[in-house]
């Protein structure tokens, strides 16, 4: 059993009113310093048995036609062996 | 100029329904092999300057107070020094 992640973040082109609005509630709030927020989606796959090249493939698949729109979104696979250490707040 | 990622994710003891969509959909899709999806959000936060012990402690602050909801989600901090590698579709 692996934990596969897939980020889907949207393009930089791409205008991103979810971070626009976070950015503008970091002014409101008095967070100076941060010129940009981006947000997107989190993916995690449980994925059993071993993560072949094949499998992979198969979840670069799943990332670009489920977990993203390709248009706008931009996704990056990675594979997370340590299961079950997300490691609580922090 | 450094790259900070904020992820946020429903507590594993919390029902995720758009993780559960998702893993339905997969096994109506023909993808086999997952056995769980958790669904969550992914902050990218461009931070001016210097990334210090005390600019760390303000970021996680912003985490817990606006971009999670501690009663239901964990979050995780971490600096992504390479700013702008994001790295397409891949």
């Amino acid at each position: 059993m692996a934990r596969v992640v897939v980020d889907v973040m949207p393009k930089p082109e791409i205008l991103d009113p979810q971070g626009k609005a976070v950015h503008g509630a970091l002014d409101r709030l008095g967070f100076g310093g941060v010129a940009d927020v981006r947000q997107g989606k989190r993916f995690e796959l449980q994925v059993e048995g071993e993560i072949t090249e094949e499998r992979l493939a198969e979840i670069r698949n799943i990332a670009e036609t489920l977990l993203s729109n390709p248009v706008i979104e931009d996704y990056a696979v990675r594979i997370e062996e340590s299961v079950g250490v997300e490691g609580g707040a922090a």
